[in-house]
């Protein structure tokens, strides 16, 4: 599986670079540490080639194995991008997605035909418009949606900010909306949105199927690539149209996500890339991260900040002074370098933090 | 709740691009053409702060309606960043969240105090490594799992790109590991991580539950926030780890992504945000993402392409001639500003598409 990435760099450094980057996705570790020839011929990523890519830009090409990848769509997106998306050096740019991979999809099941058959808009583009604002009644959102579908729309999809909010529930706006979009008597599909884990899918797609609607809304990278995957297996009568929020979350402070919103949600330990690794967190950032997982916030219990990433046995004391005790060191590659003294390397980092004299 | 995002832009304009992000974050629409009250004085975004940043950076603090998030966790974080995480110059930087929100929440079941006791790790920091590189069998695994322990860690987690591979199948690796560890002897926790939907993850948690694990690892981002909340309300006894693999998600292609691999998981739609509107995407990259959604590729259905974002019914035509016909044309806020004249626009619209003549 060749997977392209663009990275910013110089012609000095860019076949280093690329190399880790080939590593990075795939085994995460030392090559030097690995000793399974399976291993090291099958599953390293490879470097297939470096091109110049525009001022300071490289576009590098590397091999992954795509048995890593469980033919599994989360997973998938993990060997693609899981770590390299923290580092702010790289785009994801393109995957020459093999057919063992392709043959493990079957991508839309409906797909442009149908949908266009479904409104009887051959030979013409498609039309559709969207419900807002939120904070209306469902009432009210019916009655818009009656409107629009009596101006001839093909498709009237929610808002994606409506969800199963008190205003409007999801079952009374889907009804409201469904039966003022029958009533104007034209072939208009209303779309409805839907949000929550799996199961709350799966109800809501029932709601929808059970007021005659054939097609809804989805957020793939805010219910979950793997959600939205397997909804798509379970409701062949449904279509479903994708949007694209949340498809630029790059930017968000990791102090908030993987410190508050993690714990928000019941994180007990909360992994994040150490200052000073192969990351590019500052020692703020680790330490406003390392806060919002401990700090005493509403009635929460607080949650084990795990700082990782490039970090070696030779940190261990300045890691614990900057960590203090609530927190959990994470020592990867630099302890299975140690090989056939594995275990006394281990058990050098559990003393170092057993015998640590805390400040 | 305030939410504070970091913008760059110059003085000048500061304001503007501020009530911008409000109306983005909340209503998305035109706020003159909002006629219900209720939702102009309780839904829609307010600028509360502007201050500087730093170098070309500003710190602006918005408010909006807690209500809004449905209080579900992947609503939530549509409404803090879903439209404006594809806005270049915009960061999420924090949120003050208000008690009504924190209250629907429970935190970490277990947190720092539990995963230090089961370990007996009173009065230091926790320790923890990970099986690596991924290739390796169930049975080699279980080999480095026992070596570990033996060297005293208080957690082994499988690496993130362990998932459920056939070189090492989730079930097999998780007894393996489990019957290592526990073989050692002492109180290391074997942490394996989890991957798929929700019914997998509850199937793998049971798996591992069996096995005697109760710890587990996963990666919010990728399995989706619903999903890893759902599966921490549910498995009581499990302490759950997170991994920030792809928490820097901004940085793929939306070719790739919006087109190609939400085509890959059965998307028959895909909404995008159509260049010269209110995004940054290049009448390059909206090109190169319908072809993504339209070209032939295994023997995929295509799916459709929904340019949108800002589009307006004067750009009918032009919208026509770039995409041809095998779209589908999104235009809301637009629509939507006609209000009393709201079917007639519709129908204008409509009409326009009718009757283009494609080129």
């Amino acid at each position: 599986m060749n997977v392209t990435y663009r990275v910013r760099g110089d012609a000095a450094s860019i076949e280093a670079r690329a190399r880790a980057i080939a590593v990075e996705q795939s085994v995460e570790m030392p090559v030097e540490a690995i000793e399974d020839p399976a291993v090291l011929d099958g599953i390293v990523g490879t470097v297939e080639a470096i091109a110049p890519g525009g001022e300071g830009v490289f576009e590098v090409r590397i091999g992954l194995a795509v048995d890593t990848t469980g033919f599994e769509i989360g997973q998938l997106l993990n060997m693609l991008f899981g770590n390299s998306s923290i580092q702010d050096d790289v785009t994801l740019q393109d995957v020459d997605f093999p057919a063992a991979l392709t043959a493990a999809f079957a991508g839309p099941r409906h797909g442009l035909g149908e949908l266009r058959r479904r409104v009887g808009a051959e030979g013409r583009a498609l039309t559709c418009s969207a419900l807002k604002p939120q904070g209306m009644s469902a009432a009210d959102l019916g009655r818009l949606a009656g409107r629009l579908a009596r101006g001839g729309l093909d498709y009237i999809k929610d808002d994606h900010g409506l969800a199963d909010q008190r205003y409007s529930p999801f079952a009374d706006r889907v009804q409201a909306c469904a039966e003022a979009v029958a009533a104007a008597g034209g072939r208009t599909r209303y779309v409805p949105s839907l949000s929550g884990h799996l199961d709350q899918l799966r109800e809501q797609a029932e709601t929808a199927l059970a007021a005659g609607i054939d097609t809804v809304l989805v957020a793939p990278m805010i219910l979950g690539l793997p959600s939205v995957h397997a909804l798509v297996r379970e409701f062949p009568a449904l279509a479903f149209m994708a949007h694209p929020a949340m498809a630029g979350a790059a930017r968000i402070a990791p102090p908030l996500l993987l410190g508050k919103i993690f714990r928000l949600i019941g994180a007990d330990a909360t992994v994040f890339p150490n200052h000073g690794g192969r990351f590019g967190y500052s020692p703020e950032t680790c330490r406003a991260l390392a806060a919002a997982a401990l700090d005493p916030w509403a009635d929460y219990r607080a949650t084990v900040p795990v700082p990782a990433g490039g970090m070696t046995l030779a940190r261990t004391a300045e890691m614990l002074d900057f960590y203090g005790r609530d927190s959990m060191l994470l020592i990867g590659g630099n302890l299975l370098s140690a090989r056939e003294r594995l275990v006394e390397e281990a058990q050098a980092f559990t003393d170092a933090v057993r015998r640590h004299s805390y400040r």
